[in-house]
């Protein structure tokens, strides 16, 4: 349950002063882990830990494990400094300002004061935002989108969520809502979604999604090479799955890559006509069913997108993998300044 | 060919201490007309005048009519008065920092350092930026989207653009190409659009699209009412004749509009659903086909945004009409302050 102690990602190798008696503490809150961590100020891990969220204790008994994960990682790593700040990631739209959490639904928390909350117990400054945010700040800040003002960071997992930096900060909207990238409309009479809406970029390119078409296909008697992967048990079957069958080289498999990529590029491609980034960091586990997937992807964003945006954005993995979140907690706690600049 | 002196609209009926020795020149360049204007410094018109372009005479010949206008307005309205700056809309991707138009297809013109040619011209500071941003920055400044910090503005015309004001500031993208909200897909195997790609929103939605499709009706026999607006003969079809047989209960032209009001509404719901804001303000003379393509568009919007995105924002017709780009110079030339603040 707890994995404290020297840590093998550095995400700050600048060298620099750095104010030995202050640290941050992060959280990654999700539906179901806490990942929390202790940095110092410029953002280098000194400790981290992860414990099961169980939601369905209720709302008290997760507050006291995530102040229990504090406690954990300060008494591993933070001798000798006081915690200054703790930033923290939520699984819903939060109010960035009044750090409400308006609806959580894998927590089952709603109009939650989780700022207000925090700071009274930890008695500092807290600072809460969506958990794609931070992924995307966290990308920003320490990872594949250093050094670029205007990024949108998607993650294809078992949906498909994002994050916007534009012009340098997190972008929220109106409501905290900004990044639904996968409820993007690609295929307006295409496959139902969770959501309830038809042809969202989620329902088509998602992990779930190509698990559902593989368990569909096997189901009719065919996709048996990936069936095979799944150990011959259809309810096995999920993107690794298909990704494997696919790397080799099975036709149906491929298939199912393609269709996704497709649908990938051409959400991506409404979203660099509308936004013009510099970059687009692509993360999520789906991200790693390979070349198939990325090459369809990249043809039809290159055949959807307008020609002057096309040229000036680049499409790049993620490079924190599951880290991007709770780095992009470090880097909430750090105020948005840059690594190595944090004040004393 | 001239209009200057007195004006019906008042953009800014605030009532305020105004530095009556400074105004600002504002200037709306298109690819047909030169509209400029001078204007108090608080955003008061105090002249205007329109001019054809005639961009085919040649990039300085242009220059020399847009310093004739300047002249005009500044002859005609500003007795007593120092320009202190000059703002700027031009029909193509801008580089807001050095003022370098990247290409106007309209003008024929490419990487043009506009904002030095005419800084060295009237020896005033220039500032330059893309007429669609700065329509939505009239109608953010002086028009519908007062006070709202997230605004989308979508212009539906011959063609649809739009200006994204996020977190109260224009945003450009990473090569002011920004907004493009008429070439996001809304329909993958829809009809090819003037840009090359296919089902691009401006092919489905635009004023031209409607009249196409009115026009192929025509061209088949069918169409009657719409062909009977547009005087019997096909080629004076356009998106107004459509519009005027609509308004008269007609069936066939009811059928464009709703067409037009449903992709006009997934787009809108994936610019909704990406960005949050809090108002879309939708503008150009395509608008003005009345209920049958709003309604569609508004009903399309409630079914394929997210609920809580929806929840939150508002959806109003422009208040400026063909003024927008030019009160967004004018806006521009003030600074991006309120009306009412700027600086002596």
């Amino acid at each position: 349950m707890l994995s404290s102690g020297l840590l093998p990602v550095d995400p700050n190798p600048v060298d620099g002063v750095e104010p030995l008696n202050k640290c941050l503490a992060a959280v990654d809150l999700g539906g179901t882990k806490i990942y929390t961590a202790l940095a110092d100020s410029r953002g280098k891990l000194l400790a981290e830990t992860r414990v099961p969220t169980n939601p369905g204790e209720g709302m008290e008994a997760v507050i006291r494990r995530i102040a229990g994960t504090v406690e954990e990682v300060y008494n591993s790593g933070g001798a000798g400094r006081d915690i200054c700040c703790l930033g923290m990631g939520v699984p819903g739209p939060v109010d960035p300002e009044t750090g409400v959490l308006y609806q959580a639904p894998n927590l089952g928390w709603r109009d939650v004061h989780l700022k207000k909350i925090l700071q009274k117990r930890f008695a500092v400054p807290v600072l809460v935002d969506n958990d794609a945010n931070l992924a995307a700040l966290g990308e920003h800040t320490f990872g594949a989108g250093a050094g670029e003002r205007n990024m949108v960071y998607v993650t294809v997992s078992t949906g498909i969520g994002g994050g916007l930096i534009l012009d340098g900060k997190i972008y929220h909207g109106a409501s905290g809502g900004a990044g639904e990238v996968g409820h993007m409309v690609v295929e307006p009479m295409g496959p139902l979604c969770g959501c309830g809406k038809r042809g969202c970029l989620e329902a088509l390119a998602s992990g779930t999604a190509m698990a559902a078409r593989a368990r569909e296909m096997a189901g009719a008697g065919a996709g048996r090479a990936i069936l095979a992967e799944a150990g011959g048990r259809i309810e096995d079957i999920d993107a690794g799955a298909v990704a494997a069958a696919a790397g080799r080289g099975d036709e149906e498999a491929l298939e199912i890559l393609w269709g996704a990529g497709r649908a990938l590029g051409m959400g991506l491609a409404n979203v660099v006509n509308l936004l013009n980034p510099g970059l687009v960091v692509l993360g999520g586990g789906a991200m790693n069913a390979g070349k198939p997937l990325w090459e369809t992807m990249e043809e039809e964003l290159r055949s959807r997108a307008m020609p002057g945006a096309l040229e000036r954005v680049k499409v790049v993995p993620a490079a924190l993998g599951k880290r991007s979140g709770l780095l992009g907690a470090v880097a909430l706690a750090m105020g948005g300044r840059p690594p190595g600049d944090f004040p004393q």
